[in-house]
């Protein structure tokens, strides 16, 4: 099982710089084994290119660990996780605004806004900031009603966004799509400022054909 | 027939992601054999690199098919029909705006601005929405005295592009355009904002250097 | 002579899409045999990458050649020319302004602003259309006081960019040059919306430095 | 030791247009040998892909050389340095502005916003123009009391940018960052128009994270 976990956690990892989400080594992608406890990470400061060999070794994790172990303890249905400064997304995420659910490309993946947290108190930054960086993201969705089943995804303000999915291959998935909603989204905001979001009726819809238990998407 | 049909909508699918036009799977291309009543479409949910196999089969067809059909059935210059979510295009999707013609590489294909739908109604989204989907680009087409012919795309009010042409091909050809002339389009609007859309003449020129009976046009 | 222009042409049309700057046939070099009286011109829509074999024999030229041919005339510095529809040469084109010598990377190579033709007068557009986009070029320049040496491109309004050099090659270098130029600046006007000009002291000094008959540059 | 300088200069020039942020021949990167006073730089004018040959002759140095020297003899903690032209850093180079600290993805590397220089006098381009271009930098950072090492470039108004670093290698990746962080302010900007820097804590926690002595960072 374990062994299995680190493969794919590689391969995720790998699969970041393939869809040009990451500059550097700036991104890292974990998964879970929740029947035995453990969570696979990069190690810190890896090289992805050379990653491949050095994985199974005991390096040190990579010092964004804790914000994924708090997100894995507070909602359950993660499996994989992916933290990326991707472009677009990072955009949002400097802005410090939520990307509206403005179109179906959206709302197939995402039941709604993908929310961007409130700024971290100078407590929070000064404290185990990365722990503590998990603990506002879960904050966010207990406060905002959001289930991070249906929403996979949040911006962290003037930091960068996290994805997450059944697995750390979905996680990449929902990062990509991250990212292309987060492109669409600032010059849709461009051509119409005051643009309201999807109608509620299209946005459930999108989601129920395709996550709803008589889902019969496929494009 | 059948057979090169299929041939020609499998090269046509693959030519998505050569041209950019498509990330993961979001996207399908049909053509239509109107002597035998058949349509060839993309089967659903089949990755691009995949389908050239499993193409032959019988396969579920694309969720978007009902869309596909209407258009053929009351269109009857259409060979070939392609939806995307590609970039641009899908920008002025979601901010709900036609994109004007403005410039003669617009005009050479596109006689007059793209138009975009009216967002549909709740019953239009909770019955056969896919169907009701072509309904809603054919009375587009109407209520303003398009000709598909002459305007081979549209843009479905918070969806996504569809485009068609003479063929599988030819309608790949032209979503390509559109997706040009809808980069294109975004900033040129950002440089001046209050931009009139290209001289009537020059439209009818451009158009008819390459459509009309006496096309000479060939860069 | 005329054989090695023939592969001059050839080779600067196949470094169209090597720079980007086609989509599919859009675009189009041509040079001069001043001594011959005789201009080499890509084949009407002949695909680049066929092109190839196909420039030695005697096809219909491309429906631009009028336009080239009236800068030939007029314009006694220029050994080739370059025509494309490069997306943001394009976008200013379309928005029909001219692009501001806003930076050093601008006063390397244009010693001022690119200048955008006004519209063409229905005349003009129903007339002799090729031929007269060529003489509003010229007119555009005469009115201006703009030395084509100096000023190696122009922004055909509507329509597209034109670039030219002492022969191909060097005409499709300012044709990127120009590409480059037109998406900084319509960032940098972004940023900046009431940005002046380059201080006049320094556009001197670049182009100087590099064209003057004291020219040291070189990076 | 000059060998192995000339190694590294030589590698750090090829990775510019690797990382894309040359066109042509626009960039130039050196390093010094500050034990025996001696400073390596891409020879004049030299296409990338055949300096790798040349660049052990006596050619003429880059027409920059003068700027770099002046940084190399005011700036202590400088190894190597890189100017390009690149796209967005450009960009803000020619709006005049400096890019603020919009996230920690800048805060990783620049500690506070990368400043741009004062337009330059009259006197300073028509006098030794490069060298004062090294002066207008050098005057840029005393008067903003700015530390080098820790703002690792500048953004030289109306021309373009130098990032640098404690070697070539780490002047290119300094320059590869400063575009990235010019890509995401560029548009960070037109979501947020008033968009304040950074808390003043995120931005310490992260530069002395990664840098400071009990620097842990690691992705």
């Amino acid at each position: 099982m374990l062994n299995s976990l680190k493969q794919q956690v590689l391969e995720a990892n790998l699969a970041l710089p393939q869809h040009q989400l990451v500059t550097f080594i700036w991104g890292n992608v974990s998964a879970v084994d929740r029947e035995n406890g453990l969570m696979v990470i990069k190690p810190s400061g890896v090289d992805y290119m050379a990653s491949g060999r050095r994985v199974e070794g005991w390096q040190k994790p990579s010092s964004d660990s804790d914000t994924h172990r708090a997100l894995y303890l507070a909602f359950e249905a993660l499996g994989g996780i992916v933290h990326t400064h991707s472009r677009h997304a990072t955009i949002w995420v400097q802005a410090g605004r939520d990307i509206p659910a403005w179109g179906t490309t959206h709302a197939d993946y995402f039941y709604g806004a993908v929310p961007c947290t409130c700024p971290m108190t100078e407590a929070e930054i000064n404290g185990r900031y990365e722990w503590e960086t998990g603990q506002v993201i879960v904050e966010t969705f207990r406060h905002r009603e959001l289930d991070p089943a249906a929403v996979p995804a949040v911006l962290v303000n003037a930091h960068g966004p996290f994805a997450w999915g059944s697995d750390a291959a979905n996680a990449v998935h929902n990062a990509v799509v991250l990212e292309e909603i987060a492109y669409m989204g600032i010059f849709s905001r461009q051509l119409s400022p005051e643009l309201p979001a999807i109608q509620r009726s299209l946005l459930v819809k999108y989601y129920l054909r395709k996550h709803g238990k008589d889902a019969y998407y496929g494009q």
